[in-house]
C-alpha cells in the first residue's frame, strides 16, 4: 500500500522514488535500499544524508580534464611530475581509478562522463568534449599522444571512432587500448568477438 | 585513488563507504552511485539527502505487528474493517505490500523483520518474535489461524517450523502457503526441489 500512495505524503514512497532515479536501481531495489534506511541506526542515516550534500558541496569537475576535483583544478592535473604529453580519454572517473591501480600510466586524463549511445539518446553535445580540444593546442607542453581507453564494446567503440575523427585534422596520433583475451583467461572461454579482436590485434614477439 | 584516501578527507570515499554498508551494495555499485549523486543536479541531492531524514523521523514499526506505520499503530492494524482473527507472519514489510497487491487476504500481519538464519548469526532473538504471543491471547477477537508466509527456501522453511513448534502449546492452527510451479511457468523449467514441493502439496481437484 504505502508504494502506491502520494509521494508527497509518504516518506517511503519519496525516498523510494528518488533512490529508484539512480543508474541501475529498478523500483525493488529502491524500495529493498529505502526500508534498509528505515531500518537503521539514526546515527548512520543522518551520516548518509550529510554525506550525500558534502559530495555536492565539496566536489567539483576539474575545469581541464572533467575528472572529480576537490579544487578547479583535479589532483593529477595539478601534478607537475605527471607526463602532460599524453592524455587518456575515459568514460568515467571509475575508470581513472581503475588505470591508476595499474601504476602503467602517469599522462594526464580526460573524462568524457558518458559514451555515445544514440539509442539512449547521448550525443557528441552530452559528452564533455568541449574542453578537449584547447587542451591539445593550448598548454605549454605540446601534447604527443591520444590514447581513447573507452571500453570495447559497441558505444565505447563509437566514441573513440568520433574522437579519431574529430582529432584528425590536428594530426595528433590517437590510439586505442588493446583488446583481446584476458589476462590469466581461458582461450576456450573467450567469447568469438574478443577472440576475433585478440587476433586481429596480435603482436610480434 | 579517492576511495583509498582517508574517508573523513574525501567526501566521495566517505559516501562510498555509507552506501556499501546498505544491502546488496558492494564497493563497487556504492561507487557507481555515489558518482552518480556527484552528477546529479544539486535540486536532486538536497530531495535525496531530505528523503533519507524523512524516512527516519516520520516513520516508525507498529506496535502491534512491527509493520512500518506512521503512528503508534499501522493502518492495517487501525483499519476496523480488517479480519482480526488470522495474523500472516512475514519476513519484511515488501511482502506485506506483495500479499496486499493480491487482495487475496483481509486479515492482520506480523513482521519478523528477517528470518532464522544461523550461518549469518540470525537466531530467534533478532527476528521481532516477542509481540507475537501477547497477539494471540491477548486481542478483544480470537486469533483462529496463523499463516507464515516466509519464502520458501531453507531459510523461510526453518523459520516457519520455529514459528509451529513455538505457538503449538497455544493449540491455534498454523498453516504455511502453498509452493510448487509458479502460476505460468513450464513444469519441464521448474527445478527439483519445487517440482518434489509441487508433488507433495497436491490437492484434491
Amino acid at each position: 500500500m504505502a508504494a502506491d500512495k502520494d509521494a508527497r505524503l509518504d516518506p517511503l514512497a519519496r525516498l523510494t522514488g528518488l533512490l529508484a532515479r539512480l543508474p541501475g536501481i529498478g523500483e525493488k531495489s529502491a524500495l529493498r535500499l529505502a526500508l534498509a534506511v528505515v531500518r537503521s541506526e539514526g546515527e548512520y542515516v543522518e551520516a548518509l544524508s550529510e554525506a550525500i550534500l558534502a559530495v555536492r558541496d565539496e566536489l567539483r569537475l576539474c575545469e581541464l580534464c572533467n575528472d572529480l576535483a576537490s579544487a578547479t583544478r583535479c589532483e593529477r592535473c595539478q601534478d607537475a611530475r605527471r607526463d602532460r604529453s599524453t592524455i587518456c580519454v575515459i568514460a568515467q572517473p571509475q575508470d581513472r581509478m581503475a588505470l591508476e591501480r595499474t601504476g602503467a600510466y602517469r599522462g594526464l586524463y580526460h573524462v568524457l562522463h558518458g559514451v555515445l549511445d544514440p539509442l539512449a539518446g547521448v550525443g557528441p553535445s552530452q559528452l564533455r568534449l568541449a574542453n578537449l580540444l584547447p587542451r591539445l593546442h593550448g598548454g605549454d607542453e605540446p601534447v604527443r599522444e591520444v590514447i581513447v581507453a573507452t571500453s570495447p564494446n559497441v558505444e565505447g567503440d563509437a566514441t573513440a571512432l568520433y574522437i579519431a575523427k574529430l582529432l584528425a585534422p590536428l594530426e595528433i596520433p590517437v590510439s586505442r587500448i588493446a583488446s583481446g583475451v584476458a589476462v590469466g583467461g581461458e582461450l576456450e572461454y573467450a567469447d568469438m568477438t574478443t577472440l576475433h579482436r585478440a587476433l586481429e590485434d596480435r603482436r610480434r614477439l
